[in-house]
């Protein structure tokens, strides 16, 4: 079963957003047996959302669209879709009591324009969308095939896929499965991993396809087989990772969605140990990676974004001398830092960045980029001086990476 | 001047990734006055990457391609490529001694896969790419039209668009320009903005087209216009946004890329006001914002994530009975957080959040969602409460521009 995902609106052509959309749809539709064999972006133009719906129609038995269902003039997606499908539009008095009642709620008056959004083709079904004033609509097409359009707003159109689109595939047609399993090393590099690992996967079965994923610090290693018997499939991948742990078993992380930073969430849960971070250079960037996962509370203490040589020294402790005669960005300010949130939140294990994040700040001793680490433990702190290139936010999410990792070489 | 940006991928295709590729190509596209006609994902399969660019080359003059161009064996972009254009490999001498070098300053080994690297057809234009292993490729097609494939990592794909294929681009092709502005509007619903802008819009000159981009209590409207003057055109639009000054003068936050956290970080680098940050639920999400600004050290003194009692306590200074009497989460606690950070970080203005993230943690009285915010300035301290849905990360996002937001209405 292929599918085609058309994401409208001139705001992607032109790079004004970035379209998370099409991969929560890809992710959901895979996860039901489906496989996507296109995406594609394109304007709010009615001929070009007429061809390329034809196209996709034909090389696909699902089609899913997101966008160009608001109710101001730039949305033509409905429109088009209607004319399609040859239909008329007609107002439906259910959708636009939801509506009204959503916008009452929110303290915001009930337009004409808002009205026009409950005006839905007469051939499709509605989708009823329980979290926002744009309804979804699915076509049965003469081919066989189904076209959904769904809103562009995330959260609304998430839930549309979870509760009507998802459930309404699968009564329809019979879908077989797609598995994926992703592994996660750190610490090697891609070349090197591919070299030690030639053999295992010239050895791999030939349903099961390898690809090498890079991020920074990171290489994942995703396995994945389509149209198969979904435990089977499971069983088998997992025994060809195993092998791996022989082999490059010290760079391993963990499966799937595996984060360094999800690992050392599990550790410190499961140990009871609290943690806390200091931070200047990443600005909270440490922090706010912890906290997103739920359940941080358990084990996050606090986080001290240190961005003055006041803070460093009111707040955490760090003493004026060594700001004064070795700078902020130093070995003995980083130790100074972990030490010192260590202490004033009463956790275990603490983080500490210092560095030169630019585009101003540098100097010949310390250039752009230059950031020092520390991680305290109950025994003892290291530190480690890093340059990670000269863009802000590359310098950010490189220290984020190594500094979390530093903590997980000790917790390990 | 057209584009298609060909984006492949498996890891595309079944959602494991973002593409921000497609966006920056876009954004540096659309700014050399070259219009998107569409953007296009897919798998690294032979077949879908030869009929794909085949069909991109009929509509557009100009393809971008990023992605299957690392040294695994399931990159096969380069392959595909070079059997497109009837080319042979050619090991590149310059290109792999770069590649040698790169790879001696990292500490890694240069091993043959890094060799095959240097490998390239030999009827493309090398794009030297200063930054990493795999070198991007130019290719004349008998159309006259452009192919040019980059590597995916985006600081490199990035580096290769800036320095080598813009500036090719533009002394091989006359271009006419594209101009877009975007006025920032906040706390107006679509709906009613667009009813108060009717008639502005309705009286518009035909070739500016209007789109509305809703976010969280923001909503953005871009004027667009294609193949004209760049100086009119600005000027024109810019004649045009003035008018909404006095029908929409006290929502409009400002222009282009215009953020809330942006307009805080003029008005107090400005001023020589200092900021501070006390974040609960919000976990550094605040702080990250602001410090991700190149300059945000002149007044961004600190931030606190206390995500503990015992954080807010010893940290912020936040008294014992009203965390017993009235609980973490309440007007009392955010008030004293906002005074409390604001005066152990010597700063002039303070946020304070503090609230349930979720998924656990509610109750009846404070369910899920449920945020106090504080604004500390130097004459008074407010407090608001809101509930912002039942998803973590929306939670998180929503709180931040909401409590963004009250330091801006306080400051402006």
């Amino acid at each position: 079963m292929k599918a085609t995902i058309v994401t409208i609106g001139d705001e992607i052509l032109i790079g004004q957003i970035v379209d998370t959309n099409s991969v929560s749809i890809a992710r959901k539709l895979n996860t039901a047996g489906i496989t996507i064999v296109e995406k594609c972006s394109i304007g709010d133009k009615r001929e070009e959302i007429i061809a390329t719906i034809e196209r996709a129609m034909e090389r696909s038995e699902v089609v899913a669209i997101t966008g160009g269902l608001g109710p101001t003039k730039d949305d033509i997606t409905k429109h088009t879709l209607a004319e399609m499908f040859h239909s008329e539009l007609r107002y439906n008095a259910t959708e636009g009591d939801h509506v009204r009642q959503l916008l009452e709620r929110r303290g915001i008056a009930f337009t004409e324009l808002n009205r026009s959004q409950a005006m839905l083709p007469e051939c499709c079904t509605v989708l009823h969308n329980a979290h926002g004033t744009a309804p979804g609509m699915w076509f049965d097409t003469e081919r066989g095939g189904v076209v959904v359009a769904l809103p562009g707003v995330p959260f609304e159109m998430e839930h549309l896929m979870d509760d009507e689109v998802i459930p309404r595939l699968k009564s329809r047609f019979e879908l077989r499965s797609i598995v994926h399993q992703t592994l996660i090393t750190h610490g090697i590099a891609e070349s090197i991993l591919a070299e030690r690992i030639a053999a295992w996967e010239d050895a791999l079965p030939d349903y099961m396809h390898l690809a090498y994923l890079p991020a920074p610090n990171v290489v994942r290693l995703r396995l994945s087989a389509y149209d198969v018997d979904e435990a089977e499939a499971r069983k088998a991948m997992a025994e060809e990772f195993d092998k791996l742990n022989t082999i490059i078993g010290d760079n391993i992380v963990g499966m799937e969605g595996a984060t360094l930073e999800e690992r050392v969430h599990e550790i410190l849960t499961t140990r009871g140990q609290k943690l806390a971070v200091a931070e200047s250079c990443t600005g909270g960037a440490i922090a706010a990676k912890f906290t997103a996962m739920a359940g941080a509370s358990r084990y996050f203490m606090a986080g001290v974004v240190s961005y003055s040589n006041e803070a460093k020294r009111d707040i955490l402790g760090v003493s004026q001398e060594s700001l004064i005669k070795y700078g902020a960005v130093s070995e003995q300010v980083a130790r100074e830092m972990a030490e010192g949130v260590r202490r004033v939140a009463s956790a275990d294990y603490a983080i500490a960045t210092t560095g030169i994040a630019g585009p101003s700040g540098g100097s010949e001793e310390k250039p752009v980029g230059t950031v020092w680490m520390a991680v305290a433990t109950p025994t003892r702190t290291i530190a480690v001086v890093r340059n990670s290139g000269t863009d802000r936010g590359q310098i950010i999410s490189r220290t984020t990476a190594y500094a979390i990792e530093m903590l997980y070489n000790e917790l390990k």
